[in-house]
Order: C-alpha cells, then sequence, then structure tokens
C-alpha cells in the first residue's frame, strides 16, 4: 500500500498544480473515505493547502469530525445545511431519497462556495466500489474536481486506512452515506462491501451465481447497468470528431 | 433547420424512453435557449409531459416566462432561490462570480428535486457556444441528463427559434446568464456571437487573427482551454481497460 499512498499523493500535487490552484476543499463526514482523502491531501499539500467543511443536517457536530482535523492546522468550517435543505418540503414517503439528494447537493454548492472564495478545487471521496454500483449522488458527493481514491474497491480503503494511520474508531465506523437517520450502506446496497467487492471483481457471472446465489448476483448487475448514466457526461448530438 | 428539429425530436424521445422516464424537466430563463428546448420537447414528448420550472431571485415573476408558456397545459412552477442563495453571505467584489454559480447550483438542486418526485430527466439548455468556451456553471446549469441543443451554435439556435415559431420578443432580448443585475453575455465574453462563432468554427489560429485580431483570438483560445475540466469527468487513476 505505500507504493498506492505514493501514486495518489503524485495525483492530488499534479491535479492542484496543473489546475494553478491554492489547495483543496474537503467535505468531512466523520467517515472512513473523507477521512482517508484529508490524510492523502495533507500528506500531498501540507495543512495550509487543506480547507475541510463539517456540513451537518439537524444534529450536533459530529465528534469523530473533530478526531480527524485535531491536531493540525488546517482550516475547518461548519455549515449547518439544515436551514437550506429544510426549505424543500418533504411530503411524501418516496421523498427520503430526494431529501437526501438535495443533502447531498446542498454539500456540493457549500463546498464549490468555499472553493471559489480560495481558488481551491474540490476534492473527492467516492470509491470504486460506490462508483461502479453509482453510489453517490449525480452532481452532488459525485459533484468534484477529481477523485483521488475512485479506483479503489473499499475494502481496500480500510488498508489504506490502517497505512496512513488513520484512527481506530473511524475506521470501526458502519459505513453510511448518512442521507437519514439510521441509513448504513451495506442495508441499502443489501449485502456487505466484502461481498459487493468480491462480486465486482469478478469476470464471471456464473461464478458469481455459484458462490452468492442468484439474488445478490442479479442485485449487482442491476445496480451497475441502472447507473450508467452516473457514470458519463450528459449526451448530446455532438458527433465523434466535431469540432 | 426541419432536419435539425427532426433529429433533436428523435434524440428526446429516445433518451427519455431510454432512462424509462416519465418525461422532462426544464429550467425556464425567460431567454432563448430555454424557450427553444422548452418547443422541442413539447413537440417531442407532449405538453403533459414537460414540467417548467422558473426559478427568480430577488425580481418578479420573467413575464417572458408566461409568454413562452402560455396556451400550453404543460405543469409550470415557480421556485423562488432568493431564500437559498441568500443563506450564503456575498461578502467581497470577487464574490459576485462566487454567488452567480451558487445561483446556478441552486437551481440544479431545485430541479431534481421536481425530477426526483416524478421520475422525470432534467433537460439541459447549453448551447455549443457556450460548451467550448465554459460558459456555464460546473454543476450548475450545467448538470442536467441530456443537452439536447448542445451541438449548435448560439447563431444557429436562432435560426432553430424561428423554425419553431419562438415569439419574437424572447429573439430579441438580449442573451443574459442572468447571473447578476445588467449582465450580458456578450460583455462579458468580450465579444458579440457572431464573432464568438466565427472564431470556434475557425480550423486555423492564423485566419482568426488576420480577420479579427490577436486580442479576440486569445481571449476565444483560453476560454476554450481554460475550461478543458468543465467538459470532462471528475479525472480519477482508474486505468483505460480497468473493469
Amino acid at each position: 500500500m505505500t507504493e498506492q499512498i505514493d501514486r495518489i499523493v503524485k495525483f492530488i500535487q499534479e491535479t492542484v498544480e496543473g489546475a494553478r490552484a491554492t489547495g483543496v476543499v474537503l467535505g468531512l463526514s466523520g467517515g472512513l473515505d473523507s477521512a482517508v482523502v484529508a490524510y492523502l491531501c495533507v500528506k500531498a499539500l501540507g495543512e495550509e493547502k487543506c480547507h475541510f467543511v463539517s456540513m451537518p443536517h439537524a444534529k450536533g457536530t459530529d465528534n469523530y469530525v473533530l478526531e480527524i482535523t485535531s491536531g493540525l492546522n488546517s482550516r475547518l468550517d461548519f455549515y449547518d445545511i439544515s436551514f437550506v435543505v429544510d426549505l424543500f418540503p418533504e411530503s411524501t414517503m418516496f421523498d427520503r431519497i430526494a431529501t437526501g439528494n438535495i443533502k447531498a447537493r446542498i454539500r456540493m454548492v457549500v463546498l464549490y462556495y468555499y472553493a471559489n472564495q480560495g481558488n481551491k478545487l474540490v476534492v473527492g471521496t467516492t470509491n470504486k466500489s460506490e462508483l461502479e454500483i453509482g453510489y453517490f449522488t449525480k452532481y452532488g458527493d459525485g459533484g468534484v474536481d477529481f477523485e483521488p481514491i475512485a479506483h479503489l474497491y473499499k475494502t481496500d480503503i480500510y488498508k489504506l486506512a490502517k497505512e496512513l494511520g488513520v484512527p481506530q474508531e473511524i475506521i470501526d465506523r458502519k459505513p453510511s452515506a448518512d442521507l437519514w437517520k439510521g441509513q448504513t450502506d451495506e442495508d441499502e446496497i443489501g449485502m456487505d462491501y466484502e461481498t459487493l467487492d468480491d462480486i465486482l471483481r469478478m469476470d464471471s457471472q456464473a461464478l458469481s451465481i455459484r458462490k452468492y446465489g442468484a439474488d445478490k448476483t442479479a442485485r449487482v448487475m442491476s445496480l451497475v447497468e441502472n447507473s450508467e448514466h452516473k457514470r458519463r457526461l450528459p449526451p448530446n448530438l455532438i458527433e465523434e470528431g466535431d469540432e
């Protein structure tokens, strides 16, 4: 994993330099992925060039955020998104997902607000498991300038976290996109990340069915297919080779 | 242009069907591009499947919006974004651009709020002139599900508008992204659309310098170069051919 860390550190440095930006803005949720990206950015750019933002909704500050940033001289802002989110009325059960998406998108707006002020890049925290099944909000947490851990499955992020020295309490937390109370990623996806990553890594569907059954295999395949639009630019009628 | 209209109508129909969506949500600014897209969507899908949203900021309803939708049975909602935008304090002159971006991004959040509720797609109104020079907000008006007029330069949109029967008052309005009071596209870009489109269409920089001078040519080239990040997905470390 040391080689992996070096590779990501170089990517962060080159991306920031290439954009002639002054550093990065990162949303810290208190979860593993954003903690790992925070550690990587500090390693790559130094703490002064990293600007962290905690954006809670209808609850106190996440103590885990303070744990991640304790001892760091990076700027840390708090922006309570409740006031903004509450301007969108939640009226039906269906709206739980719509509201979750609104939260993710408002967080994007806040991060770019800070990024614009300091000529910084917004850095993403999407991992490969999330990217492949579309477990992110289009133009929400997916709305960033670059993605330093999108080539690593969630199960690899754990290894990276250990090597980077991320506190064990963060590593041990149940993964949650935190879009509503009590939400966990694994409940919503329908399986744990070990299973998901193993299925995603497999070349053959038959192999996956043999090991995990038809239901789980079909679930993963449909998540991958239905999220294809999230992994491409908005389609248009410009033809290949057109200038 | 009739062939062009047919081609776009088919693209809208196929995109909506392909996504198994029930129709489209479109932000109407009162300007030409969104009016043209509104006419195209009604032609492609019928008025019941089109949901228009006017999202003014700190001013009354744009009468032009009512003109565009008059006589249509499409749903038209009004969402005043002032309350949301004002939660982001505007403190310095620099912030004018940051605030403009916030407006465009909040409009994206509102459009997806409606789209999520009705299982609709958000349709974009970016034209090719804007796309090539990056004259749109990343994850703002650029944050849509598909772009039916992104292959046409602004000067072509005028021709399309005439053929579609868009009211002359809309065609005659000065183009403005309306991100702040008195803003016009041509002031901000530094030349009129006829010049811009002509330069963008040219194969050779030398030709452009001869016809329009070095300053305007350099201006266009730098706009195109500096906006490259807006026309691609966030870069990551996934390698070509990686699965």
